[in-house]
């Protein structure tokens, strides 16, 4: 059988445009023999072509000329490993413009201007695919695309930043505060120099935004996630929520009710028996809850060189089969246009709450705090009160069983006001997931 | 626009096929929205048209005429969900000659007799899908095949039997001994009747044929897999392993080094810690390890009417997209023949171990048994023996390093012939993952 092979154009020199050049060499006849697809480096693009790389280019050429690439006819398939949002857009519009299908791990691009993306692929007749953008090597974007396609989700909770899993990881095992753990993850590569993006949750609701749009089926606007990071949380809290069998963890969030849909990244506490509490360092995992398949859970490493890499180079074999192109045709909110999901507004979520005050240590008070939330109609489930040992104030920790956000917004409000209750008061949610029997 | 219809056949009434006829009809539109097909029974084919099912067929018609399928142009895809095998090698290969493709969920069929039903395939250009046939919901026949496909996959740890694994939570969790264990099992629907073919390793078997043909692409024979069931194994393994911080679980192994692949069904002890060793009830999961995406985790209900209809169905859309066809073609081991797998002997292959004696409690003894284990080079990791209360044999339990299997059957086997030990020795492997770093 003689070789087709199928040429591609890797745009990005960095870390996984590395991953990718490696892979594609080294893999090259396992691919083949496996897949029957041979994939052939024509073009590395990036702006800086001094840098020295852990891996040497053989057969295609390395420049810094995007034309080059749109120019050459036989390439069909570019990796967009840029990253960025203006000039990434204008990227994938003159790629999709010249006739090829783009591969991209670009998950701030596809969340935040995918509706815009994916209209270029649809004018040109190209496609986009995109399991690189979401969990790195899991292959998350399949599961939920193809495997669970005929269910109707009911809802996702998934650990998809490994920067912040780290930092929590690092604040829950080893018991830092928030800003060494931070530190110590720089320091061992899991955290940029500017974390900004990943500890404020924006790098988990971009990943949400694409995974709501592939399991719903709808338009979903990235400006209707409601977003918290990570850079207040307190080690207190990962304390005393381990003494009460959680660990802490940064959810992405998306709970489909009749009501309609609602999208949430935030700190929240998991019941330490749960798949998802284990999942510890830089590791991602999603728990997925569907009406036929019921609940399935996908674990392993959500970003770096390799991992990334493994996803890019799966989509470049799907684009070659065809398959990636058919898939997206067919997906709505991608190739077929969608309809804009019916959101819910956060007020009207339920859940069950941990609630962290320090109030003064005088009789009464407790039994004022619990009246504001009996009043609020918020029923208890637990509460924690130690001896004051130095001050005269005393922590005081609350779980309340399953509740209105909007309520217990309210109360949290009512009881900042309280005179004898210290500084904002702390309140987390506890997310209940649905049984697994 | 206007609903092109998809039409099917669903061959097999049971359990499953009412679980793929009740998805089909309920969520048809959940699934043209979301991915443009439109799916619709034609025919319903069973050869006990009496039964009452708990769902109502609408539209298609019920009949137990295999022939008006066959002769039904306007149906392309049909699902055999009949199980068994000589009948349903008959029906595939007619069903293919027919010009259809076939969706199954037949773990047996295509374990045992793979090679002649991908051939008929071939030689009529159709597919055959099988999503279904490894672990129900999850979608690990597309984790393996698709995302992962870029990948050398080194080794693959699965729970793929639901019944043992109920039947070794049972054991391992409330201490029931494996008859009564089992007894439940089949009282709460998780046990056959006859559970011969899931206790004896037989079906995990044939899960571990399947993904393994398709994640090292090569033809896999059936009989190069060394089985060994859960039907002997005694609740006093379980808990002295649990003592040492183990789980005992029947895994299928998959594990491929330059001297070849291993392939083997057996009860092996892993680390509580584990995600695997936390697998329970009638749950299924895989830990895969892959040259680049590194250790990916996948886990959900393997087997159950809804969970496995949800891969069938995924299966009849990717079909009707054309993605199962390609996909297929494209796959050695399917589509394309492929070169039979190099295989590793058993006793090349290593392990630690978990070895248990019962020894007379006579000074001297446990002395000759580490001798007799030194003498084959078994480093010896730990030692338990308790003091005999009531007889005159006491229970001496060992773990070793990593050793050759080999080495450690001999080793075994001589043990056996001291006249201090009692009956015959128990050996288990402690599956030694690969770490996840």
């Amino acid at each position: 059988m003689v070789k087709a092979a199928v040429k591609i154009a890797v745009i990005g020199f960095g870390t996984v445009g590395t991953g990718v050049v490696k892979m594609v060499q080294e893999n090259a006849e396992h691919i083949y023999q496996k897949t029957g697809v041979w994939l052939e480096l024509s073009h590395v693009v990036d702006t800086d072509l001094k840098r020295e790389r852990p891996v040497k280019v053989v057969g295609g050429q390395v420049h810094d000329d995007l034309q080059k690439v749109l120019a050459d006819k036989e390439v069909k398939i570019a990796a967009e490993l840029v990253g960025g949002m203006t000039a990434a857009a204008e990227m994938h519009k003159k790629l999709l413009a010249a006739g090829k299908d783009v591969v991209t791990a670009n998950k701030a691009l596809l969340a935040e201007r995918g509706g815009e993306i994916f209209a270029a692929a649809r004018q040109y007749d190209r496609c986009v695919a995109f399991e690189a953008s979401c969990m790195g090597g899991v292959p998350v974007i399949g599961a939920i695309g193809t495997g669970l396609a005929a269910n109707r989700i009911k809802a996702m909770y998934g650990i998809v930043n490994g920067t912040c899993n780290y930092i929590l990881s690092g604040m829950s095992g080893a018991g830092k505060d928030y800003d060494r753990a931070l530190k110590e993850a720089q320091a061992a590569g899991f955290a940029e120099a500017d974390p900004t993006l990943d500890v404020n949750g924006t790098d988990s609701a971009h990943k949400l935004a694409i995974l709501s749009r592939l399991a719903f089926g709808r338009e979903v606007d990235f400006k209707d996630i409601a977003v918290q990071g990570i850079d207040d949380v307190q080690l207190a809290d990962i304390r005393y929520g381990q003494e009460l069998g959680y660990e802490l963890k940064l959810l992405a969030l998306a709970d489909q009710t009749e009501k309609g849909l609602s999208l949430r990244v935030l700190p929240a506490f998991i019941r330490r028996q749960e798949a998802l509490a284990q999942v510890s360092g830089p590791f991602n995992a999603v728990s997925i809850f569907a009406d036929a398949a019921g609940h399935t859970f996908y674990y392993g490493r959500g970003a770096g060189m390799m991992p990334t890499a493994s996803a890019v180079v799966a989509d470049i074999i799907e684009v070659a089969l065809g398959n990636a192109g058919r898939d997206f045709a067919a997906r709505a909110g991608f190739g077929r246009e969608a309809q804009p999901a019916t959101m819910r507004s956060g007020e009207e979520t339920t859940s069950q709450f941990y609630l962290r005050l320090s109030s003064v240590d005088r009789p009464g008070v407790l039994a004022r705090i619990l009246g504001v939330l009996g009043e609020k109609k918020i029923s208890v489930s637990g509460c924690l009160q130690r001896a004051s040992r130095s001050g005269e104030y005393v922590p005081v920790v609350i779980t309340t069983y399953q509740v209105r956000q909007g309520d217990m917004q309210e109360a949290v409000e009512e009881l900042a006001r309280l005179e004898a209750v210290q500084s904002e008061p702390v309140c987390i949610p506890v997310a209940a997931l649905p049984s697994d029997d």
